[in-house]
């Protein structure tokens, strides 16, 4: 009898009496079809009433018992092999690049088994999954956390943080932060303000189809980021993802200007506001932003610490104070307000951000447009936003603006210093306004 | 000595020494160069220590007392003339057409004279600032409200709705509703619940650039309302915004499915995950979605109640269940949860979202990617976020989401039949999934 890891009641009978088990090509039979798949383990905390199968496209579904009608195993899968694959051989010469493995789609090669996607494969084993990174770089892979993306926190910022620092004075040349691509732009803002001045590239990479999937974009943004972190001349923190529907280059965005806007297409990434980064393809690296700072560079002083007291607010309709009051007593030091177009909310939730200033709290406004900037001058409005003492943030990203805050009053500035650091460019977040005129 | 409304204290005495009055184009002299403009009036609550210009770009810049060296006058403003424009001729056989002002910047023409963006024009005075507009169809402007709209709440819907039921039973061809584009897709969504099957065009149109701009948009933006609204064959709630960089196009988008997508180009506005509605260009009207409903349609009842109960929520890194029970205790119903990704958020606020649904909530989920489908069916955390009663919303609109959300418990609808309607397709708002592919 085969693994049936998770199926717990009916669900584990029905798979036994057909002699299924986890890795099997079933065929099950509903009452509205028939849906071919792998079968797959169930969840820490799964139902008995579900069977899931992986299907062909990569998809998995979940299967309710009452409308099941039979299975049949269509082929056994093979039994995993757990061994872990061959060290890439030594290579000198090769820039040393350190790969911090943090789960995410991009490291769930493992699963190819089983079928289930979930965080699982151990950084060590990429070199077997794209083995020419090998020739690419002396790899030295280390598993920082193992947790989809939405789990991570600012705590495992300041450790990815830390960690890179530490590589820096290692002498890495560069460093590739593998990441699930739900919160990638919120880890990429946050890490380029912790290591803003970092002399190396620090480059954050997912994948939006997991590399069991033939479609898969892990490969190929494993093989540019590792690539550009190892040996191109450039430092600071980016992310490197699909660029359009090719399948040979991958853009290389700004830490502080990347927003994932998709939620399933390989170049789900943009850059908002700026122009990309780079964009790395077999012929090379193109730059497309004319402002990279090279190698090296001046003094890099690492700040890795966050104050998680911040909350991001989106404002609607009908909105009232209740939200604003609720966070004053949770103790949130600092709010980042998503307004509607040039940074808007209505006159209760202005009345109720001037209290939380008043009462020492630190307000800023973005806008949920995404696209454009801030401007508190043009209508009445803003201009008592102004006057409630709300900061504008200009054209920050509504992700970067929360993970700014969480580091500047990490770094335990408040009051008049925090306000201040917050409206300054520190990291590539916003652009030069031009004054009086706009750029648009 | 002429009018200085709003000005008081400092600023008040420093403009009566030199002598100028508001509309008056004055040069300032600051600290750091000289600002010429034309002076506008202060809002309600403005402070004493600035003096507010509108510069030739359109735009206003306040300036501090303290940085100011000096004021001359280069230009009197003429006198305003409140005199009311002449009505239009009578235009016997063109379609009939109400009018319907809610405030906004479409709606400041008034604003001419003195400068400031405020929500002031009376919807009747549109037609002379756009005259062409009468001979396009008989129109009976009414001013709703005079609001910006960030202020506009589902009290405003509601009246908007009854209005427009009202114009159906009176026989107008069509609406066209001028609103504030802040949360004009919001109120859009909400119609498009409200009004579902409404025999005639509802056209909700905007402005980006007061109409004191020569780059205004306000004015083709009109003309393309008014024409469809009067005369196509079509029938639903849409919003017309300028299509592009051109200045001779306009796109219509269906309203459940329009965002507001930049702070300020005029062509901010796009359809998300459909084509748009069509397009309409001095040649005539090009429909680009094959979907589109003609005229009159089977029966058609109004729902124009919303239970303002519903909280939408944006998901971010350390976001705790705070949030989620303090939305409880305030009585909140239900809540739109904007996630990551394919609609993920972290263990916490699974498990207090898995309270609040236990409670009686109801509790959707959509995607801060904006683009693309939720699907709760790949990760763990998705599979943990259906078993704990969370609703998927595949591809809906956060937006539109709350805006049905306080439709549906406006309609009494509540426990499974609220979820029910949630989660199909009433006005467009979402497209219907293929079983079990995936579209992408």
């Amino acid at each position: 009898m085969g693994d049936l890891s998770g199926y717990k009641g009916d669900a584990l009978r029905f798979l036994k009496d057909a002699g299924a088990a986890i890795g099997d090509v079933v065929e099950v039979r509903t009452s509205w079809g028939v849906v071919t798949g792998t079968l797959v383990p169930r969840y820490l905390h799964g139902d008995a009433a579900h069977v899931v199968l992986k299907l062909r496209s990569g998809y998995n579904v979940g299967l309710d018992l009452e409308g099941l009608k039979g299975v049949k195993v269509v082929a056994k899968g093979e039994k995993p092999s757990f061994a872990p694959p061959a060290p890439p051989k030594s290579t000198g010469g090769l820039p040393r690049v350190l790969i911090l493995g943090t789960g995410g789609t991009i490291a769930s090669r493992i699963d190819y088994r089983t079928g289930a996607v979930h965080p699982a494969v151990s950084s060590a084993e990429l070199h077997s999954l794209v083995p020419e990174l090998s020739e690419l770089a002396r790899l030295q892979p280390e598993i920082m956390f193992d947790v989809f993306s939405e789990n991570i926190s600012p705590r495992h910022w300041t450790k990815l943080a830390q960690r890179v620092a530490k590589a820096v004075r290692e002498e890495f040349d560069g460093v590739v932060i593998t990441h699930g691509t739900d919160t990638l732009g919120y880890t990429a803002a946050a890490l380029s303000f912790a290591l803003a001045g970092v002399p190396i590239p620090v480059i954050l990479v997912g994948a939006q189809r997991s590399p069991d999937r033939p479609s898969s974009d892990a490969p190929l943004n494993l093989v540019a980021a590792v690539t550009v972190a190892g040996s191109a001349d450039l430092s600071g923190v980016y992310v490197a993802m699909h660029l359009g529907e090719s399948d040979d280059r991958v853009a290389f965005h700004k830490g502080t200007r990347v927003r994932k806007n998709h939620t399933s297409r390989r170049d789900a990434f943009v850059s908002v506001g700026v122009p990309l980064a780079a964009v790395w393809g077999r012929e090379g690296l193109e730059r497309t932003s004319g402002d990279l700072p090279p190698r090296g560079g001046g003094q890099f002083k690492p700040r890795p610490k966050f104050d998680e007291r911040v909350a991001l607010l989106k404002f609607y309709p009908s909105m009232t104070g209740n939200a604003i009051r609720a966070a004053k007593r949770q103790g949130i030091r600092a709010l980042v307000i998503e307004g509607t177009g040039l940074g808007h909310v209505n006159r209760e939730v202005v009345r109720e951000l001037g209290r939380f200033v008043r009462a020492g709290g630190l307000a800023c406004m973005t806008s949920q447009c995404i696209d454009g900037r801030v401007d508190l001058n043009v209508y009445d409005t803003g201009r008592d936003l102004l006057q409630a003492g709300v900061l504008p943030l200009e054209d920050m990203l509504s992700e970067t603006a929360l993970a700014k805050a969480m580091w500047v009053l990490g770094t335990g500035a408040g009051g008049s210093k925090a306000k201040e650091l917050m409206s300054v460019d520190l990291a590539g977040e916003t652009t030069t306004r031009t004054f009086p005129g706009k750029p648009w």
